[in-house]
């Protein structure tokens, strides 16, 4: 029986999220569902591929991922099932780019689209909740053991987002800004595995919306006086810029939506 | 093995909903529970029973609704239980008026006031808890198979609010405003089976709050430009008012607590 | 089986919950995880000491507490496991003063240092998520009978933080604030079993944060009116100071950050 990992953009305060996970149950009754988050802002594909690619690979090999951001639910985007080539990992969601990097760092073995009826909760299924009406019993069947291909033809091609890799200038390290967590910690694209290890030790100045700041590089959040900004190669193997006991974000003045580049200044 | 439904407006940041699951697990070890909202704001009747009625519809016949909006515990308002002559469902909670809706449409088979104090999970029970003293162990008796008429009395009337459909003059429609969702997406009460369907591609003008705009009727948020109005028969069979990727609820400046009517004027 | 009972500071918008779950269903794949709360703040180890203790005593004996708020991780603070003489309870976390009120009140059979590897989910565990890498895969097998004598010494001394009994002076009770819940109920360190019973339909001043109001002592929200302040023994055992349907909190104008005395006084 495999764990069913759940994450959307719906927030908790409507129902929505529930009534998906009914629908599984009708179908395995047994069903095992963990949720990653339901609540990290609407619409933004890019934040939750991230949190996507991030939370996943400590789930087990099998795990189904039922993911559903999907502004344009209802549009010509496919509904799609695929499984990574690495880890045997199924995910189910729209082809609208929502699963960018998992495809990209673990590679699909198989995709199909989501065409046949008999698998979905109705057959006259809603044009704006594939959720509960596609995406959630698919979920269900394959985490009864159903292969995807019997869902629809195979497809060809899945949408993807450019990601744009670190760049290195001189002194001064360019990667994405990707979101920020509930703590305020900063996210980025900076894998541990791309740049060198740096300093500990060293300072560091971080830019992000215009604003500079100076960071130490540390292994631990309380290696810094409290409120102060630390750089560290976080759990999931990115570098993140935090603030021990504090926000870093509130010292860039990020807001929810913001999006952009983080540049670090190196002292040589 | 019933599922149970929770709905509570207890927020998520106290322990309150989690006291209520473990007494419910030391009745029924293997009860399944299934959160459907539990910050929805706080004592607002109506727009719980709204939710309540949206959600239930797809959980399986015989699923047990636990759902606590109860802003007058303590008080002569009575602890109930009862079970719907369609689909078989059952609600547990106070009898305000939160379950109206599902009385309307459903009907009641059944309905007991919960009076017997050895199904409750302490016999010196709270004045101000019920949920987890008395709603929660009712409902775990009754997903163990329980009949209701174990726990009290047959009720005689349960408490209703009263509803007002919606009205057509001329080419005016006037309807219930619901609630907003996390979306900011405006739940209304005008059923598709009340209005015949609106012609699609037309424009209407939308009134709430003192603010009119401008909505065209389509079938998917994806039909109308980024950030545009929309009027369409959403998932649970209701119009609803969105934006696409936006939010539609600031665009008539509409707060949480907002009350009132939606007015549609449709173009001739 | 024993249930697990989570709480954490993390907040609900990141994947950080739902990885430290897969890793427990990958040891126990059995385990029965109930949220106690993710979103109480971040940082405030006596606010959660407080929530631990009221929640804790409404799960069974043998509930496995995985309990992570933990400012300084990476420190030299211990990570540690403990078991109560009291109910025989399990408490895994930090040893920062978390569990300070549990083990006031129920005592500590047994209490070792998380060092034996073995029992962690990766031999190179991260130096940020203990939660993921320590505490919860040793919460898993203690949810699985092994003995925590198995995960490393014995400990000769936890950290507790200092609690300050309340004080009676005259008509005055001066005792600690601890937090407000999700409905703006002020929650107080003054227990009826510290207090004898106040006199019920009595008025009594209260002050907190520099602002005095005026509160009747009742059992239930519902016997003052609409807006008025009471107060009453909550649910939990401890006096509570609320407004009926209203928010408490705010008429003494308080922040979530408020740290405190409440003074109440009595009238004679």
């Amino acid at each position: 029986m495999n764990v069913i990992a759940f994450l959307t953009d719906w927030g908790l305060s409507s129902y929505y999220v529930s009534v998906c996970k009914s629908v599984i149950k009708r179908i395995n009754k047994n069903a095992d569902i963990i949720d990653i988050t339901h609540s990290a802002g609407h619409f933004n594909i890019k934040k939750y591929a991230a949190l996507i690619f991030r939370a996943c690979r400590d789930f087990e090999e099998g795990t189904v991922f039922l993911c559903v951001v999907d502004p344009t639910v209802g549009s010509p985007r496919k509904p799609i099932a695929l499984k990574t080539s690495k880890y045997n990992y199924y995910f189910v969601g729209p082809d609208n780019g929502l699963f960018t990097l998992v495809i990209q760092e673990f590679g699909v073995e198989e995709s199909v689209e989501l065409a046949d009826k008999r698998f979905f909760y109705k057959t006259d299924y809603s044009s704006t909740f594939h959720g509960r009406d596609i995406f959630a019993p698919v979920t269900a069947y394959i985490s009864k053991g159903i292969n995807i291909d019997h869902f629809g033809p195979k497809t060809e091609k899945l949408v993807t987002f450019e990601v744009q890799k670190p760049i290195i200038e001189g002194n001064k390290v360019i990667c994405d800004y990707l979101y920020s967590d509930d703590f305020g910690n900063i996210e980025t694209n900076l894998s541990s595995n791309y740049l060198e290890h740096l300093d500990l030790g060293k300072k560091v100045t971080v830019e992000i919306n215009g604003a500079k700041n100076t960071a130490r590089v540390v292994n631990n959040y309380a290696e810094v006086k409290k409120g102060e900004l630390l750089l560290h190669i976080d759990s999931s193997g990115f570098y993140e810029i935090s603030a021990n006991q504090s926000n870093a974000a509130h010292k860039f003045n990020l807001t929810d939506d913001f999006e952009g580049k983080v540049k670090i200044y190196l002292e040589l």
